[in-house]
């Protein structure tokens, strides 16, 4: 059945590394490709339909081939795709954007959340005149060493709740980006000031996800965001929010939700409507750091396809059509979709829960939902059967979810796909409930 | 007459730090904005048609909208822009760049070129468990803390040519990643040897631009990169080539013209054909840092838009078009443009000379070509000039350049477009001629 996707594979083994250029995508015993995606549905080549929950790692906001986004970018496509000079639409684009989030003062465009995030680093660094960064355990912040650091510390390496290893990703990290970075336990008001405090005369910025998909999907407490806001104003330290994910939780982001105002905030994902985009937004005073008219720029800062007409027209059409409404009824449905999914728990009687916020969820298989990375944390045997759900869900119900058993949901759902869903999950459940029974 | 360009810029100024997202298209007293692109032509918002000999910072190998381009994508976007599996356009571009270069045993697309040196460093480290990267002195390598290092350095902080100081281009780059750089004068074998004997066991890689376009677009020399190579093979160091601006100059990149086969290459520009993209390339044994099939996976990697068939389908219809025959006769057009202009030069009586490679030349006021970043610096009465001649050209003779008064050529482009050019840089020679000839 999957004839045309093995045969692809077996030639992307000549020439891509692992036969993928993005581990996302890798499956065993070989990735699937897609002849035609539109709305929620991706056709793979060899005819097989499934529903997409996934919308690519959250950043499809409107699932796949919009009309209105495919037609503003053939438009501009006769226009030119990239210029040495500038284009009204990242005008245009900014000014959106800055009127729909509190905190964003001023606004600049690059070409992905690893190049957001990086900036947001670097850019805490020209203005604190510090060099330490301050990021939770488990998090994920893109591919920027610092950023991450302890993204995938387990049992064997996490070492002390009380103050974590400085775990790297990547090997060959060197010791000293290491010595730059500060981990600290998500959402433990306590443990996190207490190791802030042993560093504040060196820490340039806390990096903080609201809601972490990889940490468990849980969201921030107010009280936590709170605390480390009024330590950050006490210490001189830029409070760096990470909302590449978490843009869409809410019209204005997730930070809408809390009291505070970050002083930056990496985007990317749903903002590129479908094609490479990251931006850095905040206040004016720091952005200042990256601004060329400054006789002292802190931050020399370019890239050849930041700010490029084909990413701002299709993340200003996108994010024009994802309007209150548009963000309320999305969010509206995913509830909907959490409560079958409860429901289908409790009918097949196996243990799991559901956390997650706006349009995101993610299901653990466990009684109680994660507060963070170490409880969210999944040992080899609840990974294995999670894949065997995932796979019975990809192969036999033609459900596309992502790896960690998540959802980014999409304005292009509608019921009918919901109660796919949480009918295809309730069939996984029943399947696996022998194997998860003998877990406990 | 740019009133409409004012305008926006006013607009820019409340929502973009400086009233730009980007630096590249800075210009006083504001950037113009740009209505329409076609083939060599930029018509901007107030009706002004210039040649554009820029590029998009040589990103864009066949002009603006180049009609097979914009039907391949406008095909594309109907069945998607990005998803969360494979698709064929990545194995089918993975493929024609491999068998275009021969040190390509393997790929992986990424969003940007400071996304793919980035990755190269890394993955370097990986390979080699040794944490130190060596570059040289002036070149540009995307805005990855390790790469920037001595970008930009200057008579007042660079020191002893016999040891480059380390200069960070961003305020509040941490000391210790000064410490796992090593600084090299360009084309200085000697030197350049002695500096990297005193580090052989920690050095990873070393980064190498063959036609370093801001230390001066000239080619290092081949006995140069001879002694590199032989240096690296004896130290167990990854030599990493960035051929993100030159993998323009030749049907297999400016590697082409050296007997060497680097171990790595950044690619990034001209192969995203007008969309965000970045590439690695290299080694299989090296590339498998980053397999997600080996048990051991050093170094784990994805990218929301890595890969994107947008991007790929752009970059392989592109790639395509620019055959052995078009690289052929582009080089050639671009050597009747530079012979062109030396008889402007000459005609003129300006001290003036060009450097360049295949289809990228710079112009320099100075009598002889440099030979590394120190002999190309200007001073800021030079720098003035220049820009002086920039804007001249930009503003009277409707010719865009880029800022270092380089031209990085398109396959649109015929000998109409090189004699306007040639003729406005002889208009603007002579019309400097005073002011060049007081500079001595």
């Amino acid at each position: 059945m999957t004839n045309k996707s093995k045969s692809i594979y077996n030639r992307a083994l000549n020439v891509l590394t692992g036969g993928v250029s993005r581990n996302t995508i890798f499956r065993k015993p070989h990735p699937l490709y897609v002849a035609k995606a539109k709305g929620s549905y991706i056709k793979d080549v060899d005819g097989i339909e499934r529903i997409d929950f996934a919308n690519n790692m959250a950043s499809l906001i409107h699932g796949h081939s919009h009309p209105k986004i495919i037609q503003a970018v053939t438009e501009q496509l006769k226009k030119g795709t990239a210029y040495t000079m500038g284009s009204e639409i990242e005008v245009k684009y900014a000014e959106l954007l800055n009127k729909r989030t509190i905190g964003f003062e001023k606004i600049r465009f690059m070409n992905s959340g690893t190049e957001a995030v990086m900036t947001m680093i670097k850019a805490s660094r020209a203005y604190t005149g510090k060099t330490k960064i301050a990021k939770a355990e488990g998090t994920y912040h893109g591919t920027y060493d610092y950023a991450e650091i302890s993204q995938t510390s387990n049992p064997s390496n996490w070492g002390d709740i009380n103050c974590p290893n400085k775990v790297p990703v990547v090997e060959g990290t060197p010791d000293k980006v290491l010595e730059d970075v500060i981990v600290f336990p998500y959402n433990d008001i306590n443990r996190t000031l207490e190791i802030l405090n042993k560093y504040s005369e060196q820490i340039a910025c806390v990096l903080i996800d609201l809601v972490p998909h990889r940490a468990g999907l849980i969201a921030a407490k107010d009280e936590y965001i709170n605390a480390i806001y009024k330590w950050t104003r006490e210490n001189n330290v830029v409070l760096a929010f990470d909302e590449v994910v978490t843009y869409r939780v809410d019209y204005s982001g997730a930070q809408q939700s809390y009291s505070v105002t970050p002083d930056l905030t990496a985007l990317g994902k749903i903002i590129g409507g479908g094609f490479p985009i990251g931006a850095l937004a905040g206040k004016s005073d720091i952005m200042k750091v990256l601004d060329p008219t400054e006789s002292n720029l802190k931050h020399p800062h370019s890239g050849t396809f930041s700010a490029n007409p084909i990413s701002t027209t299709a993340g200003y059409t996108a994010m024009k059509i994802f309007d209150k409404h548009a963000v309320a009824n999305l969010n509206r449905l995913t509830k909907v979709a959490i409560k079958q999914i409860e429901e289908a728990i409790k009918i097949s009687d196996v243990t799991a829960c559901v956390t997650g916020e706006g349009s995101m969820f993610r299901i653990h298989l466990k009684t109680t939902p994660p507060n963070n990375a170490r409880d969210a944390y999944q040992n080899i045997n609840v990974k294995k059967i999670l894949d065997e759900l995932l796979d019975y869900l990809f192969l036999k119900e033609h459900i596309i979810m992502i790896n960690t058993c998540s959802c980014m949901f999409s304005t292009t759902l509608k019921q009918k796909e919901i109660d796919r869903l949480s009918q295809a999950l309730l069939n996984g459940f029943r399947l696996l409930k022998p194997k998860l029974d003998k877990l406990e």
